[in-house]
Parts: C-alpha cells; structure tokens; sequence
C-alpha cells in the first residue's frame, strides 16, 4: 500500500520473503494464516529451532544458517517417512542487516525451490538476545503411515544413512585446536565444516523409509543417544559393531591417528542422518533401494531383547562403555 | 527408559509436557513428530512468537506466558474462521527453573483442556539470551473458506469485538509511570493488566465470522494500524468513526480525563481482539449471532473507495491525523 508506510516488519516481509513465498496457500504472505489443502493425507508436523551460540556459531554465514534451520526439519520429515508440504518460520532478530537478510532470504528461496518445500507464513519479531530461527515443516504420508521411533523389533537389523560424524569434527574445526591443527588438508577441513553447517536431509529416502523401516529417527543430537532413545521407546535394546558405523575418509583419518575417538563421532550431534531398524528379510531390498536413490545406507548392529541400553562393541566384541552418549540442551 | 539416564531436555519434556499432550497425534511426545489426520478440511497455520522483554515482561507470571503464547495464536484461527485443532511449542530457556516451569506447563494444559486444543509436539531449546516461546497452531476450515484479510468491499460495515486499547494500557500501568498514578482503583489496575498479560481469544466466532465476514485478522498490532493493513490488502479504503470505538470503563475514564488519548489506544498493540468487514445487508445477523456467542461486536465505521489510508473522524466529523498507527518491531 503506497500511501500508507509500512512498518518495519512488513517491508522486510515483502522485501526478502515474499518472492520466495509462491505457494498459493502462503496467500502471498497478506495474511494472518496459511492454509494446507486437503488430500487425505496424514499432515505431519515437525518443529526445530536452531539458536546463534548453540546450533550455529555468531560467524556461520547466513546462507548456511537458513539451510541449516530448514534443513533440520526437512531431515525429522524424511525420517517419518513424510515428504515435505511446506513449512513456516519465525525469525528472532537484532535488527534488519541487510548484508545478513539478503544471503539469508536467497538460500531459504534455493532450499524452497531445491525441496519443493514452499515457505507458508512466518513472524519476525526483534529479540536483545541471539538469533534464532525456528521453522515448523509439514509433510504427508497417507493416513496412518507415519514411521514411528517405537516399532523395532529383536532380530531387526540397524541402519544408518550417509557418515557419523562429520558435524561433531566441523564444529571442532571450527573452534581450532587439535583436530584443526591435525587436518593440514584444507578440503578436508571445509568437508567437516559443511557438514556442520549445512546438513543434507535425506528426502529421497522419505516414501522408501516408509515402505520398509519398522522404526526411524533422524541422528540429531548423537548415534549413540538417539539409538538409546529409539530403543526406549520401542522397548528394546541393541548390539552395535563399532567398526561397522559408516566414517568419511577424514574422519577415519582423524580416528586412525588418535585425534579423534570414535565416542566423540557417535556422542556428537548435526549428522541429520536417518537411523532406522528393518526386519531382517527386507534389508536387503531397503539398501536396495536407498542405494538406487543414491544414498549409501550402512548396516551397523542389530535390535536385541532387553531393555538395557544399547551395547557398542570394539573390532574384537569388547564392549565401549560410553560416557556420554549424546547433546543434551539442559 | 530406565537404564538409560534421560538427558535434560528429555526429562524435562516428560515431567511437564506429556501429561498435557493427550491427544493421539502427539505420540506421547515420544516420536520426532505429531501428525494430524486429514478431516477433508483446510488446516490453516498460523505463528506467533513472544520474546521476553518485547511481548512479556521479565517479571510476568509464568502462567500468564504460557496463556499468552497459545492465545495470540487461537486469536488468529479465530479471525480467519478457523477451529482450532492443535498447536507446537517451541521453547527457548535460559535453564529448567522449576519454579517457571511448572505453573507454565499447568497453566498450558488448563488453556489445552479450556480450548480444546491438543499439545502435539515441540522442541526446547538452551538460549542464553531472553526467553522466548515460539507457537504454531493448526485450524480447520472447510476447504477454500478461509477468510482473508483481502476481500473488504466498498460499503462493508467495519466492525471489532470486545474493547480496544486496554493492553496498551496495562502495559502502561505495569510501567508505572501517569496511567499507573491515575488509576486509584486497584481493580480497573488489575483488569487493564489481565488483558495485556491474557488474550481472550475470540475462539467462539470462528464460524459466525466464516459464515458471515467479507474480511478478517486479529489485531495484534493496534487497530489503526491492523485496520490500514487490512485495507491495503483489499485494495479499499475506510472512514472511522472514533467515538464508537469500543472502550472499556477504565480506559473510557482515562480518555475522558485526557491521561490517555484515544491514539494511544488505537495504535498501541496486544488486543486480540476480532476486526471484520461485513456486507451491510448482513451487518445485523452478524451482531446478533455474535451477541448470541457471548462477544460483544461494535460498528465503528464503514469501508469505502480508495487507496489513501482510512481515516479516523471525532465526534465534530473532523479527521485526527495519526502519528502512529500501530507497533512495529524494527
């Protein structure tokens, strides 16, 4: 409206976010609301926030924050075996930097085009505090198909998408110290480094997930953690081959030489792998078909009875006893 | 899980959460996402954040933070015609005080049960910076009938419930400060704070403004403001008349004793309240079914042609020119 000066909020609404929002249930952003049609579908919600100073460092480029606070939803979707509908987002800011905004709108817009995930509505609101961006995402699985953390059974097989890792090693790059002083090799520094910041939620594997997982989460907060979760709640435990859990070639470099033990790798959190159980007669048709889509999918232990928590065992069956086994907030 | 110590932020989500989240779609807040079942309908998204030091005071209540958060949300359904069907909760903490906690999360599930909207899932976070509470509520509307702000027509009656400015103006006596001084009466002190700290969400005329409203938001940001938003949106313009802008007694005898004036009221923010626009032919069936619900509604002026921003006239017909028409963030 010409004549009428808009607030603060609303330019930068239509300045930065509104020629990403072109869904017609993001109503071009005039409303108070979205609206998400129906198809018979189950809508499966999901929320995650990601905090400056927690989840991203004060320095991490605004491209990779917008990816990163999309992307940890799009990953909790996938694992659901729900494909993404769209998503909402609120922003907590300082202020409107506009060196900040900009990258920050034009990767949200690439993640939205790249996923076909269209941005429905959000709020900005100013906080004294850190940053935060908290996303809210919908996907669909036909009704009553969403894959739940409970269903693992004794005898199912444990698997694990991509590498373990990665993130934890980014962030110490990050910080400096010994594991940055022992990569003298930049790409395998800036390998790390992505994976941290920008996670690579594995939405292809959505509707195979779907088909064939008996239980999945996505790895955020730590392998070794969420597998203890995954199994609480299906009331089961699990035994893990160490040396089956898939590593990058610099993080098995890092793990040969003592820099990093491989507690650190599974005890760390950001991997937004899919973790998931599978019985055993429709593993190898999962891997299968993970594998057709292009996601290399590991096989790293099995679901036992019990209901102690989840064994980890060394290349010679010896059990590691974790101290820690995941990030906790609190 | 017995064996296995909780971390923190599981612990705490299942000491004050789960026994809120009862309804089947939140998987006892044991699963990575909630799922809604699909009814045919629309569901209808909206989110609303509230920081500390922006839209709550440090020292407000605990309770009336967690109504807050919930409320402003419904107040959204509820002008876009939309029955509330459930709602995600973002939380981001300083630490777990118990002592916050708990009436939070009492007082949550006492709005949970009144509302008849279900807890479905959430993520708390770790922030050292100003609490914030981030809420994404679901609404269901037959499919297309959401009301938008968008369809205001020249001649529509413009009308608001409940009364205007009084969170303003308990925000003013919580400052302390000439309002405070000027109120002798604890109790009109008391009811101005109760509506700045706890909306009352319109959630009962949902269907009468679907059924009958050309136009629709919840003014949040105050009326003249939210008004011009509106207008804009339609692509209309409007004429109010400003002495039947609905006041309540306490903020009457304030404008009456000129310790307030009536653009404080219309351009300060956190009414909550229902602005619609409706064909004048159906203006008195609107007003009787919304009576009938319980919710006072008052005419306050008329939708007319035009792109210039609506004007406010006294009880002389002359226009009041506005310095400020709403609150804005940046």
């Amino acid at each position: 409206m010409a004549s009428a000066p808009a607030s603060g909020e609303d330019s930068l609404i239509a300045r930065y976010f509104r020629p990403i929002a072109t869904d017609p249930g993001a109503f071009n952003l005039d409303d108070d609301a979205a609206a998400l049609r129906p198809t018979g579908d189950d809508v499966v919600v999901t929320t995650d926030a990601i905090v400056e100073g927690v989840h991203f460092l004060p320095d991490d480029p605004p491209d990779t924050v917008a990816r990163k606070a999309l992307r940890v939803n799009l990953s909790d979707l996938a694992a659901k075996g729900a494909v993404q509908a769209g998503f909402v987002l609120t922003l907590a800011l300082r202020d409107t930097d506009e060196a900040w905004l900009k990258p920050f709108a034009a990767a949200l817009g690439e993640d939205v085009r790249h996923y076909g995930c269209p941005l429905l509505g959000g709020d900005t609101v100013s906080t004294p505090g850190p940053l935060m961006v908290s996303v809210t995402a919908f996907g669909r699985v036909p009704a009553g198909k969403m894959v739940h953390r409970s269903g693992a059974k004794p005898g199912d097989r444990v698997l694990v998408t991509g590498t373990i890792g990665d993130a934890a090693l980014g962030l110490a790059v990050l910080k400096g110290g010994k594991v940055h002083a022992a990569l003298g090799d930049a790409s395998a520094r800036d390998l790390l480094i992505a994976r941290y910041r920008v996670p690579q939620p594995r939405t292809v594997l959505a509707e195979i997930v779907r088909d064939h997982a008996s239980a999945a989460m996505d790895v955020s907060d730590g392998l070794a953690g969420d597998l203890t979760k995954l199994c609480g709640v299906s009331g089961v435990s699990a035994v893990i081959d160490l040396v089956s859990i898939p590593l990058s070639d610099p993080a098995r470099d890092l793990v040969s030489r003592n820099i990093a033990g491989i507690e650190t790798l599974i005890a760390g959190g950001d991997d937004y792998e899919i973790l998931c159980t599978v019985a055993e007669d429709r593993a190898d048709a999962f891997m299968q078909a993970a594998q057709r889509a292009g996601v290399a999918m590991s096989s790293i232990g099995m679901i036992v009875a019990g209901t102690e928590a989840p064994k980890f065992l060394d290349g010679q069956g010896g059990e590691i006893v974790l101290k820690r086994r995941s990030y906790s907030h609190f």
